[in-house]
């Protein structure tokens, strides 16, 4: 699956929040990790968040992938099409493995992805798949190329185009 | 389904936002992406929009036409009654086809539509409909003749009586 | 089935809205309609409306027959015992056939009632009928002796006690 | 069934409103018609009902009897336990009969009540009971004993203990 | 089952009202009891009360347990720990009793309980059980020890650790 | 299960509660039992809370280790990792044990758990796991080594990476 994020700076009293195909409370949880253990500040921003496609995300594994998307459009740098991301968010900053993680990094490999973001605790190997694994979605958001600052040519939050691929 | 849409300057502390048969999460976002991508001003607008005939909308294929039936009513601008739109809208701004758009289109040429305005994208050919292909909701808005500035005769945001298609 | 309606200056920091039986959601488009198409200032008004018997509105074609029980308390005046409306109301003030529509004037017809208030599409011909084919809601409004203008008598928003009959 | 009303002047910055058993949205409607068509001012007070034993009324058949134990307890006034009350108000403040009207009033009389509150239109004789016929709700209050004015032991609105039996 | 009750001065612009296997409504409904049939003021306090061990109660009969527990964290006043109670509470104040109530409270009995604080119209008699018939809540918080004054120890409200049993 | 809390200072007008697989109502009474029975200040704190690996939390064995997590963060200290928690949280900070006690501590030294803070009513003996027995949830606080201050390490109120395990 495909998500996509668009954050920017808020026209309301109270910044929006809007989940499509992903949920709500999940999305703020994300949000507040994001602030908190990976420096971004999100808090007072309009925040858009919409898996491609009208799918339903329902379980933890796509929660690295949402928050790529959202640190993307916050940096206003894409991210590499080849790249997918698989992995639950903890409140710590954690990154966790989740279930048939080999499965749905194979499939991953399958539909032509060659590097895989991961968990340091996933599986040992993949076979057609470059995996990093990261410790933290900190480490995550730098292995992307994510930085905290925005891009000299975004000149602030601004979305990309481009989805964030998740398995 | 033909979609209609009605903005008009508020007179309520917050403005209005009804969804009549289409999500109002959904509806929510293409708002955002009409604004920061398309550069149309609806925050301080109320919104209404309905399908017609009671159905009820229920995957991304008629975000095209929602954002059209907007962008009619926004500037007092009527769309060609033969166009049909079809096509999902990203928080990029850009177009996505969607599942089973040849049938969708040729669905729509047997009811007589003889232009479609679709994702560049979209399946290379349909009989007898005249594809008008485009990469982003701002050049569908061009192609449709909906520009940004509201027409001379209408003096501001006034609704359109035609609906606009959708398949 | 029958309608009411009862409006009346608001004693509250909002306005109340209050629908029984009919769908709230669809209530606040039809107030908009009838504001912004026809003229009829609703905004500042407490509306209750509620549908006899506790029978529960489900679909479009009962719009026109709403929309009268609202004026008819706006206005302070009743509307013909011996009417019936039937007919979908869009975003532009215009009315639209809907579903069955032969089935349900004949049935209005063998209830007594001796005219229908109709969209100009509908069906050409219902026997023991008077069929007032309209455009607009403002055309139904004007054929229906609701004007804008409260009646002399009423001195103000004051329901009527005699419901609206709708198929 | 039986029903109780605690009206009394509020103590928060908006009225509270609190219905068990009973229709939120239906008690609202309620609400206004006592005000604006019997003369009861209630947009102020707390409003607490609730169905005794646990009850949930449905249907619109139970409409008088909510509204006479509110201005039972509005007037500080008891109803003679003899009474049943049975009809729907409509928002014209007008009485209708229900349907089983009369197995319902017969049921009535079975549980030893001489006396019942009905519509004007009610069905034309029960066995047993004294059918107080009343064409809308101001005379069903009148019929009742229950004025507007509070009585002069209770000083206010003060509820009163005895619930108000309806069928 | 037992029903525990925490009130406290609140710390937020409005109380909190949390109601854990108990009906937030019916909740409401009580406090207002309490507030205006027997004189304890609620309305500014924090308000928490839980079934004991995840239990969801579903009907009017725990009605006069959930009161006694409000009213004992209220004056930080402890209940006999051999008291149960059983009964509906109106909104007079007055107490009705339930079904099954022969059955409930032989049940109470069985379990050891010595004392049961019941309606005044409570079956005549359960073996093995000391029935302490009431007929209000005010003479049931008295004869439960529960004065209007906090205790002396307490120096305000204080929630007890002992839950309320109630059959 | 495991179960995470974040809890930080806030940056809103209303403090957030963000319950991820853990009842949002059930949230708020440990919130109010930790603040008023344990001494933590919590109200002005935004809290996330979420159950590792999507698991959703139904009863209210696992009230102990919610608070424990909400505890650590709140101190910045970590518990130790091969402490296990079970029982239901009362509204006077009393613990209690909860069904199938025994099999739950089983399963817990089967996963190689070495100590269980449980409630001083758990069953006597359970081979292979230190059972640590506790009166109230202050008591178990203290025992669990999460004193009232913040640690010298974290300045202030600063999550744990580390997840409380709760069976």
């Amino acid at each position: 699956v495909e998500v996509q994020a668009l954050l920017a700076p808020t026209a309301y009293p109270s910044p929006k929040r809007s989940a499509n195909g992903v949920d709500a409370n999940r999305l703020g949880l994300l949000l507040a990790v994001l602030e908190r253990r990976a420096g971004r500040t999100v808090a007072t921003l309009d925040v858009y968040v919409s898996a491609v496609g009208g799918v339903r995300l329902t379980e933890p594994g796509t929660d690295l992938g949402v928050c790529l998307a959202l640190a993307s459009s916050l940096s206003g740098r894409p991210v590499d099409a080849n790249l997918v991301a698989c992995g639950e968010v903890g409140l710590g900053g954690e990154l966790r493995q989740v279930a048939n993680m080999g499965r749905r990094l194979g499939e991953a490999a399958r539909l032509g992805f060659s590097t895989a973001l991961v968990p340091a605790s996933a599986p040992p190997d993949v076979p057609g798949l470059d995996l990093v694994r990261v410790e933290s979605l900190a480490d995550a958001l730098t292995a992307a190329g994510l930085d905290a600052t925005p891009s000299a040519e975004s000149g602030g939050a601004r979305p990309t185009r481009q989805p964030l691929a998740s398995v």
